[in-house]
């Protein structure tokens, strides 16, 4: 079968079961593993705790063109989505290791430039580039593995409990709607446009939420990196637990609406990219942080015990609304 | 500049370059780092001692083509060059996380035999494979990055010494001719042109060797990735010495004189990809660990204070021999 059938997820399904099947619970590695593959990052037993440990990649006419990015902001999101997932572990980040694929017609100022962008955004969070890679290749690519090390406790994906309600940072959507803005320019960028541009090109890792939901007792988080209903998704499936959500609840940034009016709701839905931390936990617990919170928290639904592992929307009237595109997935996207 | 100018040596010295001017020297990541760009794996100081983390990208038509290489093979061989750092710091691999980027096309049942391949040597080196990432790509391209502890004590490339002699294990030259091969298919291959293609394709870390080097108080090696003259070269400028090599002396396979004859020498020095450890010790050391390893160790020549940062190769009647092509080189070879 070819992997624009299969897809992404279940591509991914497989090679777990291949490294499970020959994993050796009797060596080091494996006995100090707590999270291997299916979390944001992986997570294994240090003696001073445990060690985080992510990796993601950006690839030229999958994940950005050169007509639409400019070097320094690809730097930047190259290293901001590896920082998104050590925050979606409630995790500090330490060390990142860069590989780079480049063609040889590669202008040199151009890579400096990548560089300047990450390690700007390094130096916001004391990451130290240490080490990487740079190869011939056809087209651009950035591959970053990000270590770090984690706080009191983990963010799973695996532990949401019914009872508790579901909540967002941020506003969601706009990542996605400055992509259309990009494939599709009609002219100068107003103020709007500007702003969603900018959602896309340069997310802001919730490292700060990240520390802040492990202080306040939460132990379920994911980043919303593939779209809100796929991350929700893999929550569900992770948790086995259902989860109901309120379309009229879910936060979008109004430029979003200005521009995209009654499409906004679909590409917070499922548009991805926007690196806000989704996370789960009592209401309480979810009104205090929201007190505390470097950005605004949105409450957008609730875990229940019913249809685990089922995503239920909700209009005005409470009706069900059909969920017509789940989100990002490669080779079938 | 292009890269192609440029090349692959000089953009990475430009790059150090902006993340050591954006360095943090009060931050915990800078800190507690041991080695940063610059050698073959990086390193940090953790509470249970040294941490090492080494990444590295094999990329479809840069490093192989899928008419001369099999799934199986090529994730055993993506996983073998970064285990090979792991071996040239003297520590042990722990943990891998797997980046690929494969066209939508790709057959599913391949990406499972590149995994067999991959955990099969996992598993002989107790690595686990504990996360990663999978994107559509133009081509295909494997990036892993391996953490692993140090051993009481590193193996760098800045620590030779006048006086000591410099050595190797195996023998040189197999890997670019089995390249050769491939590349030029004269019909079925004998058995001479099978021992080489192996030699290319399944490379042998040397970890054994690696941490067999740290017990008996080596404290120079570096794996021969990029071929024999540019590893010796990085030893030099790293270590500020001159290596003098005796031509005679390299090892090579005895597939490789049979099918290459005169050409044997120059594969040697230059082909890259052999994933032997060469290393710089007192002489007697040398000596002692030629009767404990589990390969052979040849000493190939000595490392002088004359002409700092200077390779040179002497013939048989001692004359100088000019060194026509240094290595492998990315954009520029």
């Amino acid at each position: 079968m070819k992997l624009a059938t299969l897809g992404e997820f279940d591509l991914i399904n497989q090679l777990t079961g291949i490294v499970q099947k020959n994993c050796q619970p009797s060596a080091a590695s494996w006995r100090h593993l707590i999270l291997g593959i299916g979390d944001d990052a992986a997570a294994w037993q240090n003696e001073s705790g445990p060690t985080l440990a992510t990796t993601d990649c950006l690839i030229e006419n999958t994940h950005f063109t050169l007509e639409t990015t400019n070097w320094y902001d690809l730097g930047w999101k190259a290293l901001a989505v590896n920082l998104s997932d050590i925050a979606a572990m409630g995790g500090s980040p330490r060390y990142a290791l860069v590989t780079l694929g480049l063609p040889k017609e590669t202008p040199s100022f151009d890579i400096t430039q990548l560089y300047s962008g990450m390690t700007e955004l390094a130096g916001r969070y004391e990451t130290a580039i240490v080490g990487g890679n740079v190869s011939t290749a056809p087209v651009v690519f950035i591959s970053i593995t990000v270590t770090g090390l984690a706080g009191q406790h983990l963010l799973t994906r695996n532990a949401a409990r019914s009872g508790e309600v579901v909540a967002v940072t941020g506003s969601l959507g706009g990542a996605a709607g400055g992509l259309r803005l990009l494939q599709s320019p009609l002219g100068e960028l107003d103020k709007d446009g500007q702003v969603l541009r900018e959602a896309f090109l340069k997310p802001q890792p919730r490292l700060e939420m990240g520390a802040l939901l492990v202080a306040e007792g939460v132990h379920c988080a994911i980043d919303i990196s593939d779209g809100l209903v796929t991350d929700l998704d893999h929550i569900c499936q992770q948790s086995g637990v259902g989860i109901v959500i309120e379309a009229s609840r879910i936060p979008q940034p109004p430029a979003l609406n200005h521009l995209f009016d009654q499409e906004s709701l679909s590409l917070a839905l499922s548009g991805g990219e926007d690196y806000e931390l989704l996370f789960t936990a009592p209401a309480k617990t979810i009104e205090l942080i929201a007190t505390k919170a470097p950005c605004p928290i949105t409450i957008i639904g609730k875990v229940t015990d019913e249809n685990p592992g089922k995503i239920r929307l909700l209009g005005p009237d409470s009706q069900e609304l059909p969920i017509n595109n789940k989100g990002w997935q490669h080779f079938v996207s």
